[in-house]
C-alpha cells in the first residue's frame, strides 16, 4: 500500500511509469532512511506525540531493518514504490497502529532529503578517503622513479626535460586540492532536512535542533531552502567529483600514450590488461580507457541532475526524483574509477632505458637560448639565433 | 571463458571494474546477436569456411538461443562479460569444436556494431510507430475540443485568442517532423557493419555483401568508417530522440501549468494523479513531471555519449563500450514517456467554462489596433493609440 | 524608438541588460529580415492593406539597407535592441509615415523566426558546399598515397595492417553521410512561419501562402508550432553540425598523433604550424588542436540551446533570445573548422618509409591465426596457440 | 610580430583561424598580465638576470600600459594575437633590447595562466560582494513582507500555508551557502602559477616564492600541475557560479509565474517590464525570463569548459585557449545577472490582497489530520479520513 493510496485505482501504464526504478535504487538507502526515521521517533516521543514505550518499539525495528539490510534481506517492492513506503509498511505490519504513527509531521519530500544528507556525508567521507589511498600510492610510485628523467610535452610535442617524479606529484598536488573541494561539500550538505516537512513547515512544533543533534547535523535547514537544494547540492557533490575524474582522466590519457608501443615509457603488466577475441597479440590498456571514460559518464549525470532543476518554481517537483539515479551513479563511478587506478599505479612499470633515450637534443634548446642569455643576448634575440638550428 | 582468455590471471579489482554491467545491459541484445552470428555463419558457409552441415547445426542453436532468451532463460555470467561470449560459450558447449569455430574472421568489434545496428533499427521503428499512436490521439483531442477558444499566452501573460485545437495541432505538426529526423536516423544506421573485423578487414576474404542481403541493410559500411562511426551514430539518434522528448516537455509543461487550480483549463482525472504522504487533500500531475524530466535524463546520455567518443583517434578504443548504456537508456525513457503521455491525452479534460472566462478584454487590443488601422492609421499610430488603455 | 516603446522609461540596468548583444549579433541577419519584410510587404499589398505604390517603395528602401549592409554602413543602435527596430526606424525616417506601416499584422516574433529561417537555409548550404570541399581533397589524398600501408589501431595499440586509403576513405563516408543529415536539417527549416505573428495568427487575413512563394519555402508551419520550434530547430541543426565536428575531430586526433615524431606517419609542413614563445624549437600543430577543441564549443553551444528551451511553456518567451548567439556560433565555429581542415588535408604529407617501418610482425598475428584455420584448426584453438607467441 | 615568429610565413587560412578572438578577449586580461609581468620583472632583478634600472624602466612602461588600458587606448593588433605579444612588443618598442628581456625564463604558458589567476581572484571577489547585495536587498524585502502569508506549493499545486518571508529567506539562506563555495573557488586559485613556464621548470633558478609573495598568492603551485590546472579550475570556478545562477533561476522561474494575472502575488512595475512590437497591452517580464535562462548560458560554458580539457595528455595543448571565452562570460553573465536581480528585488511589489485571498481551504487539510493525531488517530487514519473530503 502506497503511503498516499487513495480510493480510486491509479492507471496501470502510468503507475509503472511513476514507480520507475526508485524501488532499486533505494536499495542504497534503506540505512540512511531508517537511521532517520529513528532520530524522527525520539522527536516524536520528546515533543509527546509518542510515548517512551512507542519509541523504543519504533527504533528496535527501525534497527532491526537495518540489519535485514544488511544481510541483503529487506525487500522493497513494486507496488511500494519507494524505501520510505517498504520501511512504513513493514512498521505497521509488525506494530500494528503504532506504524501508522511514524509519519506524524513529516513528508516524504523532508524523508529524502534526510536520508540523502546522510548518505552523502557517507559517501563524502568514503571517496576523500580513497582519494587519499591514491595519493599514497602516487607518491610512493614517485619516490621509486625518483631518478628518472623523461620528456616533458606540449602540443603533444617533445618540449622540454621532465621527470617521472615530476609528472607523479602534479597529480598528487591536484588531488589533495581535490579533497579540500570534497570537504567544501561536505560542509554543504552538513544541515538538517528534518522537520521541514513538505517545504512550508508543520503546524506540530517539532524539535529540529534536536533531531540535528542526533543525526550529527551541524545546523538546521531554512525551511523552504530544504526543497530548493534539492538537486542543486546534488549538482554541486558531482562538480566535485568531477574535479577527481579530470585527474583520473589525464593520469589515464597520459598513461595510455606513454604505454604504447611507440613510447614504452610506461609499462602495463599483464594482470592489469585485457586481449581481443580477433587478434592473439593483443594485450589493451581496458582499465585505463574506461577510467578515461568515466568522466564522460558523471559529465553527463552533472547535466541531467542540473537540467532537471531548471527553470521549475519553488517547492518539491517530482522531476527531483529523476535526481536520484545520477547522483547514486556519480559516486559509484568515481570512487569504482579512483579504486583501480590505486591498483594501476601499484602495478605500472617505469622503463628507465626508454626514457633516457627519449631525452633528444631538441629538448634542450631552450636551456641553449638561456646560455646565450648568460653571455649577454637578450632572451628574444636569443631565441631566434637558436630556433634557426631546428627551422 | 573469455573469448580473449590468457594464460595469466587478471587482477580482480580490474577485472570487476572492466565488465562494468555489460552483462545486464547486453539481455537487451540477444536476439539481434543471434541474428547477426547466424548471418556470419552462412557466410562463412558460402566462401567455404564452414561445411553446410555445420552452418545448419550452427543456426538451429542460435535460434535456440532466441527461444531461450524469449522465455528469459538465457543468462549471461559475470565472467562472461556480454553476450557475445555467453552466446560462444554455449555453442561451444553444445556443438564441441564448432563452436570454437563461429568466430572466425570476425571481431567483437564488428559483431557489437551488427547487433547494435539491428538492434538500432528494430527500436526507431517501435518508436515512429509510438509517436505516430501519439499523433493519433492528440487529433482526437483536437477534434473533440474543436470549438474552444482559450487565451494565447506569450512571456507567460496573456497575449491574444487561441484555441485548444490550435494548441494540440501544433504539437501533431511538430512530432510530424520528428518523424521525418528519426526516418533519417534509420537510414543512417542501414549500412552493414559485419565484416570490417576490428575495423581493418580480414585476411579471410569474407562476403560483406551477402550478409548485407541477409540482414537486410542497404549498403556495406567503409571498413575504417564503422568503427569510427560508434557513438557518432548514437549521439545522432539520440540527438533524434530528444526531438521527440522537446515536444512532450513544452506539452507537459503546458498541461501542468494550464491544469493549476489558478487555471483549471485542463483536468487530469484521478486515475492519472498521485497523492502525498502528508497532505490528505493533494492530486499532483507526478507522470507529467517525470514526462518533462525525461528530457534531461536524455539530455544527459547525449552528453555523455559526446564526450566519451572525443578526442579518441581512429579504432576501437575501450570508451566506447561506455556508450551503450545511455543509448539503451534513451530509447527506453523515450518510449515509456511517448507512452505515458498517450494516456493522458486519452484521459485529459478540457473546463469549456474556465476557457471562455479567461477570454478577457486584454486579448482583443491587438485586434482593436488592427480596427484603427482599417480606418487609416499607420500601425504604429493606432498601436500606441491602444496602448494608453492599458498602461 | 522601441517597436514597443511607451510612456514610461526603463530602468538603466535593467535596459542594458535586456539589450544584451542583440544589436551586435543581428548585423548577421539584416539581409535575411530585409528579404522577410519585402515578402510580407508584397503580401500586405496583395491584400490590400498597403497601396501598391506603397510596397514598391518600401522594397525599394528595403534593398537599400541591403545594399548599405553589404558595405557594412548599416548601423543597429544598442538602443535599437536589434535590427527589426533598426529597419523599421529606418524606413520611417525614410518614409515617413509609411514606414510606420511595415509592421502591420506581423510581431517580432514571426519577423526574427523568418529572418532565422533564411539564414539557416543559406548557412546550411554553404556548410554542405565546404564540407563537400573537404570531401574533394580527401580523395586527392587518399589516391595520392593509395600504395602506402601503415598500421591500423585498437585500443591505442597496433592491431592489424592498414592503408593511408582506408584511413581516408572512412572520413570521406562519414562526412557524405553528414551531408544526408545537413539535408534533413534543411529540409526541416523549410517552412514559412511568416504570418503566424505572435503565434495565434492575425485577426487581419494574412496570405502566408504568398509570402511562401516569395520566400521559397515549400510549406507553411502550423500557427502555434512556429514559436514552438523556437530552439528546437536550432537544436536539430547544432547536432547535425556536431556530425561534422565529430569528423574533424577524430581526423585531428589521428593526425596530432601520427605527426607525433614517435610516429612520424604524417608531417605537417612549417606553414602550418605555430612556435613557442620560449622554446626555440617547437613547431606546433595549433590548427589541428584548435580543430579538435571546436567540437566541444559547439556541444556547449548545443547544451545551451537544448537547456534554454526546455520546461518552458506553448509561445515566446524571452529565454529564446539567448538561443541566437551559440547558433549562429554554431555555424561559424563549424565553417572555419571544416576550412582550416582543408588547408590541412591539402597540405599534410605521408612519411611512406616510416609508415613501412611500422608494419612491425605483431599485426600479422591475426593472418597467421587464420593460415592453421585454413589447415584445420578451429578458430579459437588457432587464437590460443598464436597468442602464446606474444605471450 | 609575434613571440613565436619563424623566418617562415604561416599560411592565411590558418593564421586566421588560430589567432581566433584572443585579440578582443585579452582586453580584459591586460592590467592582470601587467601586474604579472611587473612581479616577473622584478625577479629577474633579484636573481640578476636584470639590472635594478632596468627593472624600474620595465616597471614604469607596465603601469604606463595600464593607465592607457584604463582610458581604452592600448590596442591589442590581430596580428599580435595576443594581449602577451602586445605587451611585449610595446616594450621593445619603447625600451629596445630591454624589451626583449622580460620574457627571459618564461612561457606564455604560465604567463597567461598567471594573468587568469589574477583576473579570477578579482572577479570572485566581485561576485561575492554582489551576492551580498542581492542577498541585504532579500532581507529587506522579507521584513517588509514579513507579516504576508501565502501559499506554498509543491508538485505546482498548492500544499500548505507559507509565507513571503520564508520564501525570501530560503534564497537567502541559499546564497549565504553560494559564498561559501565561491571562497572555495579563490583559495582553489590563490596558488602562483608563475615560474613554472611550460610546466617542466627553467634552468634559470627563479625565485617563485618572491613573485608568489609580490603577487599575494598564499602557496607556490607544482610544476606540471600548473598546466594540468588549466581548465580544472575554470571548470570548478563555473561550477561554483552556477549555484549563484540556480538560485537565480528558481526565483526569476517564482516571480515569473507568481506575477500572472491568474496569480498576482507579486506585482512587477513598468519600469522593469518590456512591451510587445505587435500588442499594445503587454508588459513583460523580459528581465526575469533572460535571468532564468542565463542559467542555460552558462551550463553551456561549462560543458564547453569540461569538454575541452578531457582526454588530453599532460602539459599545456592549445584547445586550452578555447577555455577563455566561456570562462570569462560566465564572469559577466553571472554578474549582469546578480545586479539585474538586485534591481528587481528593489523594486518587486506583494499584492496582500491577492496573497490572502488565496489561502483556500485545502491548504489547512494537513492541520486537519494532525488535529485528529491530537485527538488519538494514528496519522494515517486522520489523513485517510481527511483525504476523503477533498477526493
Amino acid at each position: 500500500m502506497k503511503l498516499w493510496q487513495k480510493k480510486y485505482a491509479l492507471n496501470k501504464t502510468i503507475e509503472d511509469f511513476t514507480v520507475g526504478n526508485d524501488f532499486v535504487l533505494d536499495l542504497q538507502l534503506i540505512e540512511y532512511d531508517c537511521i532517520g526515521s529513528m532520530a524522527h521517533a525520539q522527536m516524536l516521543g520528546k515533543i509527546g506525540v509518542l510515548k517512551s514505550a512507542e519509541v523504543k518499539k519504533l527504533v528496535k525495528e527501525l534497527k532491526k531493518i537495518i540489519e535485514l539490510n544488511k544481510k541483503g534481506k529487506f525487500r522493497i517492492k513494486k507496488e511500494q514504490e519507494d524505501c520510505h513506503t517498504a520501511i512504513e509498511n513493514y512498521l505497521t505490519k509488525k506494530l500494528g497502529n503504532l506504524g501508522k504513527k511514524i509519519h506524524t509531521g513529516r513528508s516524504r519530500n523532508d524523508q529524502v532529503q534526510t536520508a540523502l544528507r546522510l548518505y552523502s556525508k557517507a559517501e563524502l567521507n568514503q571517496t576523500i578517503e580513497k582519494v587519499e589511498l591514491l595519493i599514497q600510492s602516487l607518491e610512493k610510485f614517485s619516490k621509486k622513479y625518483k631518478q628518472v628523467n623523461f620528456p616533458g610535452y606540449t602540443h603533444m610535442r617533445k618540449a622540454m626535460p621532465s621527470s617521472i617524479s615530476s609528472w607523479s606529484n602534479g597529480f598528487t598536488a591536484s588531488l589533495k586540492d581535490d579533497i579540500q573541494i570534497l570537504k567544501t561539500a561536505l560542509k554543504l550538505v552538513d544541515q538538517n532536512p528534518l522537520g521541514s516537512a513538505a517545504g512550508y513547515g508543520s503546524p506540530l512544533t517539532l524539535d529540529r535542533a534536536f533531531t540535528a543533534k542526533l543525526l550529527k547535523f551541524s545546523k538546521i535547514q531554512e525551511l523552504t531552502y530544504v526543497q530548493n537544494s534539492r538537486g542543486k547540492f546534488e549538482a554541486f557533490i558531482l562538480s566535485a567529483l568531477m574535479q577527481v575524474l579530470l585527474d583520473l582522466n589525464k593520469m589515464a590519457s597520459d598513461i595510455i600514450l606513454f604505454s604504447m608501443f611507440e613510447f614504452s615509457y610506461f609499462e602495463l603488466p599483464n594482470e592489469i590488461c585485457s586481449g581481443s577475441s580477433l587478434m592473439p597479440h593483443k594485450k589493451n590498456p581496458d582499465v585505463l580507457e574506461l577510467i578515461r571514460g568515466n568522466l564522460s559518464v558523471v559529465q553527463g549525470n552533472l547535466i541531467q541532475v542540473l537540467s532537471l532543476i531548471q527553470s521549475l518554481p519553488s517547492g518539491y517537483n517530482r522531476d527531483f526524483q529523476l535526481t536520484k539515479e545520477p547522483f547514486l551513479n556519480g559516486f559509484q563511478v568515481t570512487q569504482k574509477s579512483v579504486n583501480a587506478m590505486i591498483v594501476v599505479m601499484t602495478k605500472l612499470k617505469v622503463n628507465e632505458f626508454k626514457c633516457r633515450q627519449a631525452l633528444t637534443e631538441e629538448l634542450y634548446a631552450t636551456e641553449q637560448a638561456l646560455k646565450l642569455v648568460n653571455e649577454g643576448k637578450t632572451f628574444r634575440d636569443a631565441y631566434n639565433e637558436i630556433g634557426k638550428k631546428f627551422a
